[in-house]
């Protein structure tokens, strides 16, 4: 890889670092994403409601959310027409690359940062070398500033290559919410993919290390579960009430006590709860949120179907009603062992990469897995392997950053693995 | 009043308390009734399914549970035909006396023992002078005995006197478990009644004080609470079941959390609990029996509903069955100002009697309560009296025992508040 | 009373009604008062700090919450060196009419606002006659304008009368908050108080009605309640946390079950909840705010020890801390039946008054009561009477208002009391 | 194996099965098994207090169920001697077989029936063919007969081998309520051990089928709970009482929801719950039978602990006491892979062993792992290896029953593998 291409993902990876856009809101990103794919030559870019299945987005914010980040990228100087096609909440781009005949290749990446104020100390790189947030209070602190770049590199690697047939690329939005998964997997560009590919970097693997095709990602649901009662006097009339608070804590002692199941994992949390007026009033209203796990899809359905029993009968009990929305959820997609076979054999030859990890438990969740299963159920084949980097601190935290080294690497297993699949029978 | 008829008055009592019944279970009991008021010489004298709505008792035993105690009457020598209107949970008296012209005036007692050891203590006057309790585990440690011989005298003494109408009283059963005086209430003897007069001994009134009328006992139901779910293997497949345990701790958790009424005074209480087979096995059945009381019927019941829609929400949450049955119960009613006064009047011109209470709260239950509605209902008055009496210790405890002095002081004061009734214009 | 007496009355009453302040920011309503105690001429004003004891205050704002209302004040006006005596939370006012040998008299009165928005509906008398709240959000809607007003008058009434001995006139900070009363009532000018009179308007009662001495104000505690545990990823390893959220739930739970009292009517509340992070996280604080009553102190006190023992049982049950803090409190005194008389005596000769009762169940809580109980335990009487006034909607509504009628029928009735006070024997 | 050796085993296994006798109730077992050992001549026979540590045992019935076993065997002809030794709750035997230098092998089987009435339906093989169940409610319905006859079968083929070393046979007690093991463990008869084998029949493996060593039976213990508060009458002082229901119920409810761990699977479960005497009465004492079971011991211990945790706290928040009891319990322990491998090698030579299961998932609890520990910590190696067995209905249930085919080839892979055992190494 020549020095000009080396030069250019960490250009591209710490541009991407200093504007970091939370999920739905990656107006500049995409945007960016376009300019540089119109350089490097596509033959289709499709943006934002082109490539998502409107009605599948999940965990949309609303429109005061929405609109500070839009007023920014207007005035970051984004173009009418890509704020036109991401408007109310539809960022995201697909990149096409045509080359005749032969099998369908996808990539995944995604694009979102969070919300997390980013270390200032001098120790922390980007602070050190000019490339920190400059969105107050928001980071990229999961490495999508470096999957967008690995991306990027290589549509431009696969452009250049002997490849023959299709190849697609998805920067997905709002993956660390859950949200944007489902709705690119029913936006018509997976139709006829033969081979998907996902990437993560780092995850604790260090520069050098290639994960070929993890395991064991969580079936995931987020849900918001707000009940509401009738507010009293409580000291007056406490029985003219209808308690949501009394509501909402026998619901959160019988969600934890949910039987374990005999098919393996589940987990369930009650991370958030606000509610209730002061201290003299019986509360009418009363917030949840919530999530269940599972090690697989129907562990997590399970663990779902129960806790909303859970919650209706906890709200008839104190004669209020609830309402559980779910938010945002996942289901559990294993890589394929053939496709990480493929991937495993290219990584070993792939210079720089000096571990190759045939597979690992993945752990946590991860929206990835509704286009994995899409493409699984339409015949093909999909794999999401880790790209090693060294990383200071853990993800989700202030002082995260990716060793750029990886980039390079990112970008020839990646390549490779695409020509390697445009080889095989689709 | 005779010496004779002061010594009568005692044999009777001893005899009675020599040989205490359970609720519902009075054979021996409602066999000595009649025989005495054979002796007396009465004008009607009905028995057990001739005084009682079948459907509308309480509580009532299983077959298993009569048996014995039949068993037991029948060695006695009771007589058939008390036997055959007993049968299968009937017992009690009704005796009338028919005067011609008036008013139609009642009085009520009960008299069922409870399930008690009474103490051998050489200080413990039944077991000195040789009239302690002849069935083991059982005791008559509430003064029933002394209501039934006060109640024998007091129609002797109606009897001998001018008295002109009707004078109905009524041995009732199955007051300890609330469940003999709804079906006395709608047992037909109650109709055309302008005055009805209940009596109680003692709690905590000294021998010499009459308390001319009780206000506030407590509206009472009693239920028995059955669990159902599915029992599975605790370690192996815990989700295969349906846990009853899961759902009686949440059910227990809210029923004491049932809010407090502003009308006044409620209370819930779950008293027993009994399920499950074994540590390693979801538990299949639950069964706990509870009650709830309240200051008015009316809280009594908010409290009973609220308790119910505990329950059903408690089952429905952990996919169980719930059977709440009401096994008895009792409303509140208070006795009649007028009706009172005219105890008050008539106790403070009895001999032994130095004080006189006009009212005070009851505290408790009682299912006398039954009938003071029916009578008020009918536009009749009632009123619940209490004839002092120096009692050792406590009611319900095994030294428990009634001054014999009270017997006729309460005779006295009956028999004269009946005969003033019959000089009113009903 | 003079048409200019009325007319001020009036005006004073629509000038404090413009500004409300809230509980210990009422910052230009000392200064008022002050500038009104000058005009009147007493014998000693006395600010803030003169009249609170400082550790005694219940329920003070922190810095950020004074600051708005100081700076309010500064611009609006008020003099330097009321700010000074009045800062860090220490409002109110107490006013000395001093004349000679006699009884120590006393009148106290409230003086705060709530955060409510007061309507601007055309009907509403404030908003049709301009002086409708200029405080955004907050508003007088519970009458304390008008208490303002009526002891101005009431002092001036006095002043101008043959009144013998010592009249001391108490403007209370932070009633609303149950804050300001302990710290007057141990401030140091109650000591030798001979008869305290504390009046409020409305409730219920018309104008012309005159409710001569209050009963029943129920103990009241107010807590805010800190859980804190431990945060930990809700999938990855929920054992690492120690989770608020179930200890806060469980605590929850059993306050509302805590044991009603054979003594009487007691309440527990959880009138409000938050905390948490996010839905995949073990929550590591919550915060609640609960508060419980009594019909006696004592009854208060068994139901927060109760409460308080729940908390810690709860907090330990999931290896938390918890920290419940008491933020305010009111003990229960009822009027003392003598002084009660005096004032019904004097109400029935009042011009205006209608209708006097002698007393009536206050049902809520009033921190006066801090003040009443000091005057009890030095031997001196005090009595909380009821000024009636028509009022279109319910206390602590937007469109509350006072009929200004009732404000002369107050200024005689007070100050009458007062005169009529100091020719006791004190 | 000849058919008179064959016929023994079917005669032995069918004896025992006509007198299954539960815990440490295996008095007349024991005297059977000393029998056979006898007959069959072993260097060694220690029964009782001999091979066990009486502190050790869990468990252990009192008195009084012991008393009606005792005596059926003394009626059964059981000898003084046994009786003697056995008292107190003090079954098994331990049969050492000593064949001069060489490892010293060990074998362990279990004793016990279970508390369950045996079908007589004529489809059940012990109903039609005589030798059901003469002990009304208890049954072998876990194959501990066949365990039974394979040990005694497997030392008479040891004895007649070419064996070199020490041969020690463990019949171990009280299996099935987890209360023997360790007792045994700490006999000291295990000292010096290099190969410790145990076995047991079935579990869904049919008739030639070996399992050559179990892995993951799960670590367990059993507790008995109790909770003591004080009583109160539920209507007239519930304020009074400490209730032991409320704070069971808040410990289930907490039990249940004690959080699930990162490192792998855990259970809990509260089986059994009895207390509180009648309805209107404030429970004093409640008692639960609860179980803990993890994946490892340290998972086992971590729920334990937890569990504790909530008990002591819930008690406390109702401010009564606890005493968790732990009745029984057993640690996971896995089988060795070497000596796994050593099992399937000579299992595969076996005739009518047609498939050889290198290991499985136990999913269950077995005490025998107390041995296993025991073993490995003094560094010999211990496999529980699985015979398989047609058995037409569940373990522990009334139709269970086993292939006696299988009984010959227990004893083959047994005999065998204990001579394996003596040419290897210790």
């Amino acid at each position: 890889m020549s020095h000009d291409v080396r030069r250019r993902l960490t250009d591209l990876r710490r541009a991407f670092h200093r504007h970091p856009e939370p999920g739905w809101r990656e107006f500049r990103t995409t945007d960016r994403i376009v300019s540089e794919l119109e350089r490097i030559g596509v033959d289709e870019i499709a943006v934002g409601r082109e490539v998502l299945s409107t009605d599948a987005r999940m965990a949309v914010p609303d429109v005061e959310e929405l609109e500070p980040w839009l007023e920014r990228a207007r005035e970051a100087g984004v173009r009418p027409d890509v704020l036109d096609r991401t408007a109310d909440g539809h960022t995201g781009v697909v990149a096409v690359v045509d080359r005749g005949e032969g099998p369908h290749v996808a990539l995944r990446v995604d694009m979102d940062g969070i919300s997390l104020p980013e270390s200032d100390d001098p120790d922390h790189r980007p602070a050190a070398e000019g490339f920190r947030s400059e969105h107050d209070g928001y980071m990229h602190a999961c490495g999508h500033d470096a999957h967008i770049a690995m991306a990027l590199g290589t549509i431009e690697a696969v452009k250049d290559s002997e490849f023959a047939g299709t190849f697609t690329t998805f920067f997905q939005p709002a993956e660390e919410i859950s949200g944007g998964g489902k709705a690119m997997a029913e936006g018509g560009y997976l139709e006829g993919v033969d081979y998907l590919l996902a990437v993560h970097v780092g995850l604790g693997n260090p520069t050098g290390t290639v994960v070929a095709g993890v395991e064991k990602p969580l079936a995931m649901a987020h849900l918001t579960v707000t009940f509401e009662g009738a507010s009293a006097h409580a000291g007056k009339a406490p029985n003219e009430g209808a308690n949501a608070m009394q509501a909402a804590a026998t619901a959160i002692q019988n969600a934890y006590a949910i039987p374990r199941h005999s098919d393996g994992m589940t987990r369930v949390n009650v991370g958030r709860i606000e509610g209730g007026t002061a201290s003299n009033v019986v509360a009418e209203e009363i917030t949840l949120e919530a999530e269940v796990r599972g090690e697989t899809t129907a562990l997590m359905e399970y663990t779902r179907t129960e806790l909303e029993r859970v919650l209706y009968a906890a709200a008839e009990m104190h004669d209020c009603d609830v309402t559980p929305r779910v938010i945002s959820e996942s289901p559990r997609v294993d890589s394929d062992p053939a496709l990480r076979d493929l991937v495993g054999a290219v990584a070993r030859g792939t210079t720089g990469v000096d571990d190759v990890i045939e597979t690992a438990e993945f752990g946590g969740s991860e929206d990835v897995t509704y286009l994995m299963e899409r493409v699984n159920e339409s015949g093909g084949l999909a794999a999401y392997l880790l790209v090693g980097t060294d990383h200071p601190t853990n993800h989700h935290t202030p002082t995260f950053d990716v060793d750029e080294e990886s980039l390079e690497i990112g970008v020839s297993v990646l390549s490779d693995a695409v020509l390697e699949c445009s080889r095989r029978e689709p």
